[in-house]
This record gives structure tokens, C-alpha cells and sequence, in this order.
């Protein structure tokens, strides 16, 4: 997040398509769906299925997946506080190059640190982070187990798992709260697109 | 580059969006415009010249060059051979995200080391990476010299400088050979875009 690179000898580009010329060429605006909330509680399912409406309605739409980003960019990385940390920053930084690109990019990350999603909503310019609690409870999470995760961490074979032993800072102002404990994920993909055209940013 | 991420229990999550879905939606191909050339051989001129006429095209198009990547995702490398190693690593999957997305990515990096690029080119299905060398020779280049570095480097106050004490590996046999040491900007960006159009990139 530090804004002083360690390279030095570095010159700022200037492009020449600006973000008016890019948002009129795609008739939507860019933006981050920065999707959080606990294990189970649906991120990754509405995030695909939020893409493919936004997509059918002819937006430039991509979902950058908790796990599918950490087979590429972030194999590298653990989950160890710090790993998780720079997980997180990296993803960060590849929405914020996909909101700039024009694109409406939807996370799904746990990411469970408010300073961490603090940091990335900082790195980008007003309006273009939008903080979705996926807002399924810890019982209703655990009841699904989708992965059978929360057995093994309850039977302590995984260790800081988010919600049983590692803790889970639920957003206080979030742009929008998504209850998929008490929706379908139709119902909750609806409420997001809508709550994206009221706000303009299907509007080129 | 790895395939076995560190990380355990993860799982693909499958997207509702195929490519061939994508594909039609937006008119065109996914894939990513690797240039690569010594400093000062016009890369960054060269890319962004192409995304604006990509964009005019109504084609998405985004450029991740090296000076604005380093501001951001990388600001935590510097320049040595490891350092410039994870560089390239991290750009390659953050284009291969782009292309998988549908997106026409233009990478601007200098992108010295053939096994860097060919690594780059492993991760990505075939046909999506496309190798652009941007092949105006040393002297040209370091009689352009546009930000001094080559001025620098040859006074020793940049050590590890590709072309003067780093080696650069020309591409060996690159989808595309731009010569911009004896063509002007349009006259190199319009190769480019006709040789994607030839290939069929430019078609939904």
C-alpha cells in the first residue's frame, strides 16, 4: 500500500484514453464489487452470479476469486496473518487495474481485516470501492460447511480459521449489506445490479 | 509459476461464464499483447497508441506498463535479477486475468530474460499470448535516451541497466516483430491492430 515505490527511476505514463473516453466506449462505469463476509456465506456463488447478468446486459464483467487467484498471482502465499495481509494488498491492487480499465470487477475474499479492506479502499479513487457484506451468519455458514471446512477447523486439523479461532471484522458501513442467510442467491444478485444502476454505474 | 499453490483447501470455483459466452458478448478475443524491448525502444508509446485504437473499435483494451505496475501491485520490488524475476511473474498473472476476462491486454515491459517470457506464455492457453518485440536496436535507443537512463548508466549510476551491463535477450521468434526504430507510432500501431484483425482477435 506504500504509495513510495522501491524502484527508483520511475516516470508516471500518460495514457491516452482517459476514463471519460473509456466509460463512454463501454457505456458503464469501472468499479470494485469488493464482496466479504465468512466462509459459506456465499461470495464466490453470487459473485459468479452477479458477472454473468452484468455480462448478459453487455458490461465488461470479471470475478477475482479467493481461490482461483491464489492457484496464479498469489500461490505463493499462505494464510498466515501476514500472508493473508499481502494477499489481500495484491488483490487490491488488480481490481483497482481493473476498475481503471473500465471493468465492474467483483472480489470474493473473506479478507476479514477492516484495516485491510480499508487500505484497499483507499488505493482507489471515490466511488470506484464498493464494500458488499455478504452478511450470512456463523451458524448458517457452518450449517452449509460447503467445503467441509469448519468441521476440520472445529476439530482443530486447521488452524486461524476466520470465525472459529482467527476473527471475522464485519464492515460498520458497508455500500451495501447482502443477506444470503435469508435470500436466494437470485434474489441477492438482483439486489446488487439494482443497487449498481440506481447509483449510475450502468450509465455510460 | 508454480502449479501446487501453497496454500491448502482450496477448490476451483466454477464460473457461470464460459469464454465462448464472453466471446460473443463482447465482440471480440481475450489475449495479451506481451511487447517486449530495451528501455527508450518506445513500448509504452507503442501500447498505449494501441489501446486507444483498440478502444475506438469498441474492443476492451487496457495497458499495464512497467513505470505504473511498479507504483502499485510491485512497489515492494526493486530491480535485481530475483526482484525483476517476481515482476514479471506477477504482471504475467495479472494479464492472464485480463485475457481470461476477454479483455486485449498490452503489457509494457522490458522483459529481458527469454525464460521469464516463456513462462509468461506457459500459464496462458494457447494463442492468448501474443510476443510483440519491440526491436529498435541499442543505439537507437540510447540515442533517444527519453528519461536519461542511459546516460546514467553508462556514468555508473544505475548498475544492472538492460543493454549496457544486463543482458536482453531478443525473442527468438515472437508472433510479431515491430521495428520501431525505422517506423513512426501509427505506422507501428497500425501493424499491430492489422495483424490482430488478420488472426481473427478482433471477431466476436
Amino acid at each position: 500500500m506504500s504509495t513510495q515505490p522501491k524502484a527508483e527511476n520511475l516516470t508516471w505514463h500518460r495514457g491516452e484514453v482517459d476514463r471519460a473516453a473509456r466509460t463512454a466506449a463501454h457505456g458503464h462505469q469501472g468499479a470494485a464489487l469488493w464482496l466479504t463476509g465468512l466462509s459459506g456465506s456465499g461470495k464466490s456463488t453470487l459473485a459468479h452470479r452477479v458477472e454473468r447478468l452484468l455480462i448478459e446486459r453487455g458490461c465488461f464483467a470479471y470475478v477475482l476469486d479467493g481461490d482461483n487467484v491464489r492457484h496464479g498471482l498469489n500461490a505463493d502465499l499462505g494464510f498466515a496473518p501476514e500472508e493473508r495481509k499481502e494477499n489481500i494488498r495484491r488483490v487490491g491492487h488488480v481490481a483497482r487495474l481493473f476498475a481503471d480499465a473500465g471493468a465492474l470487477v467483483i472480489t470474493a475474499f473473506i479478507s476479514p481485516y477492516r484495516e485491510d479492506r480499508a487500505q484497499v479502499r483507499a488505493m482507489m479513487p471515490e466511488g470506484e470501492f464498493v464494500e458488499v457484506h455478504v452478511a450470512a451468519d456463523l451458524a448458517t455458514c457452518e450449517a452449509r460447511d460447503p467445503k467441509g471446512l469448519y468441521a476440520k477447523a472445529r476439530a482443530g486439523e486447521i488452524r486461524g480459521f476466520t470465525g472459529i479461532d482467527a476473527p471475522y471484522e464485519a464492515p460498520e458501513a458497508p455500500e451495501l449489506r447482502v443477506d444470503t442467510g435469508a435470500q436466494s442467491v437470485d434474489e441477492s444478485a438482483a439486489q446488487v445490479v439494482a443497487w449498481l444502476e440506481e447509483r449510475g454505474y450502468l450509465a455510460g
